[in-house]
């Protein structure tokens, strides 16, 4: 098999400070590895002329794509771009296109073209100059030696739609043929090492052109299969063969096949029975609304929340009977099950669900600390309701409590 | 100036796929600069011995210092730690500290130690044991010809405490006597070449150790000074200065010195007047609440939301004419105003604040395309909508009109 690779270098003290998370690498990641060049490594450096040279005169003997973000922008593009000069021994020369496309995006705004701005039309002479619809520093295309070099802005949007539109389907052309295809099952409820056991035999049987990962994160473990082979339709009815071994061997746990989200997957379930969904939320403050509402046409079932934060709305807006909130406090099975059961009738919908819990970092007790978490599923038969115990921090106990609701729908939808 | 410097290394393939976001990073390179230790690269490999060495080798003569995340976990940490082996000529010999605690950790759970994880126990003879207080790979450190070499598990909670509890207090205390010292002052409301144009004179004024840069994401543009200096105070100073005079020049723009965002600034003005506040929202469907809830401490002014998707929600909570729904629309100025001055009365708080838009990606029409969103802002006095147009994809619609909400409020808190 012949896996051509790819590099990537990010350019920008911001990312080695810590300043912002580099998610334009793994967008890259994925797109890359979508059209069969397999990323080989990333690199981030800060926009310092001597690194930059270093790095590309390191990665270039390695791959036969280098794809580098960063460094272009009015504050600081001239820098890259005298960098990437010296390296191909050229020198900057006026686009034209490229000072009329930002001229034409500063009319859009009414707003002049600054000097700054002027000199983002100034590329490397040897360079075919990639067009960026969504902002004023151009892409660069250049080749030498054999290696495509691409630089691009750092912003991610920007970034994006260069790629699509321009670098990934001239990158595809050039290197059709190959095969990478991942598949991903998600699951949900056991720990990795669990999980290793309960699927060693299955794994240690995989064909030699599977390789399987595993990826833990707050909602589970995905395991990854790899295949990597020279005929597509070949790839795709093996990795079917392994997935269905494996929904055989643990299907309770298994949420989805493929990188589709809980609440995606989920939503797919409301649609395909017919059944609406509302929730009643303390503790998660709107996140489980907005997980529920971040997938696209989720209006279909998802009708609306009541967030009662503050105890009178729980009483005045949900109608918990405030002898229950004094006797058991708000956060316990009692409260916690009739704001499923109340949001449920109010807001009219099928199912109802609901959070009550002490997120933290204050607001804990000895009886009940922070990390204490009630959660609550109603439907027209039934309201079951579970007690969480985490002990993280704030976010992650929100999100945790999320993903455990979502998972208790989950199985209540499995069942009904 | 003597700085040190730290490289950072992931290895696993999740990240060169795409699969997950390297998140650890950003948070090494925070917490190494805090203790003065300048990260001068993140690199990201696949779990493949030879590239591993190869890296290794690499960055050894750069640096003084160099993390190493990830290829530890149940499944996975043999090869890394065989790896680590090869290069340092070492062996795995028993660490009969690291399986105790295994045993432990599995007797809280009412678990068997496997043997997947008794191998977590088998350690490189010539590295120091670090002591994983959450999981069952324990960190290592070596030294080799005055560099530090750690490795570390990529579980991000496991290795953030193991950083915290040994690792970054041990390194502060070998690299003492440097400083480098970031101060963020965050923007919004100003595109990126017009601030840069504004402060161009301050800027050209800056002292030599003091660098300025430019970093735009969502919610405006931050602006970093990092200072380099053997004097702690002799900075802090400095960077008072500077800061002070940006306070100067671009008032109306600067919403927060210092990494906070702007839903904790805004948090922190409202305990200040002592307002609460109250959201209905429909096309953020429980964003905006999310981000305020988000803030430890926000249940002393955040109180709740109604989150009305359904138009009947809109209707027999929030109490919206159906009227005016039927005439103008739910996305229209009409209806957000009264969502914004309808929840503040039905919350009993002192600000309400409404979004109401086409969040996309179905849902458009000629008159009101994706990305038509209404917003208000209600207090006693006065009700003022605004409305924006965004024709970005769903979640950043969602995104943005969080962000343009909450400078809604600064603006009116600020003339409060």
């Amino acid at each position: 098999m012949n896996i051509q690779l790819a590099d990537v270098i990010t350019i920008g003290d911001e990312i080695l400070y810590g300043q912002i998370i580099d998610t334009n690498s793994a967008w890259l990641g994925t797109e890359l590895t979508q059209i069969g060049l397999k990323v080989r490594q990333i690199t981030s450096i800060s926009d310092n002329p001597e690194h930059i040279i270093q790095t590309l005169n390191q990665v270039k003997k390695e791959v036969a794509v280098i794809i580098i973000t960063g460094g272009l922008g009015p504050t600081k593009d001239d820098l890259t771009k005298q960098t990437l000069c010296r390296y191909f021994n050229t020198e900057l020369v006026l686009h034209e296109p490229s000072l009329l496309h930002i001229a034409h995006l500063f009319k859009r705004y009414d707003r002049e073209v600054t000097e700054l701005n002027r000199q983002q039309a100034m590329l490397p002479a040897t360079c075919t100059p990639i067009e960026n619809p969504l902002g004023t520093a151009p892409g660069m295309w250049f080749e030498e030696e054999e290696v495509i070099y691409i630089s691009l802005p750092g912003v991610p949007f920007e970034m994006k739609r260069i790629m699509s539109d321009t670098v990934l389907p001239q990158l595809k052309e050039k290197f059709q043929g190959q095969q990478i295809q991942h598949r991903v099952i998600q699951t949900i409820g056991l720990g990795e090492s669990f999980l290793a056991d309960k699927i060693a035999a299955w794994e240690d049987n995989l064909p030699d052109n599977l390789k399987l990962a595993y990826l833990p994160n707050l909602n589970g473990v995905r395991l990854r299969i790899t295949g990597f082979s020279n005929r597509q339709d070949n790839l795709e009815e093996q990795l079917n063969t392994e997935t269905n071994k494996l929904q055989e061997l643990i299907p309770e746990y298994i949420f989805a096949i493929g990188e589709i989200p809980i609440e995606a997957a989920m939503g797919n379930l409301l649609k395909e029975k017919g059944l609406t969904i509302s929730t009643a939320e303390s503790c998660t403050g709107g996140h489980l609304a907005h997980k529920l509402t971040s997938i696209a046409g989720s209006s279909e079932y998802f009708m609306g929340s009541i967030l009662a934060y503050h105890n009178n709305i729980k009483i005045n807006q949900l109608g918990i009977t405030p002898d229950d909130l004094s006797q058991h406090g708000a956060v316990s099975e009692v409260v916690v099950s009739q704001m499923a059961a109340n949001v449920r009738k109010l807001l009219n919908t099928d199912i109802g669900l609901a959070t009550s819990g002490i997120a933290g970092p204050g607001g804990g007790t000895p009886d009940k600390p922070v990390g204490t978490i009630w959660i609550a599923y109603a439907d027209a038969e039934k309201t079951i309701a579970r007690q969480l115990s985490y002990n993280k921090d704030r976010l992650l106990n929100i999100e945790y409590t999320t993903y455990a609701i979502l998972n208790l729908l989950r199985q209540q939808l499995n069942h009904a």
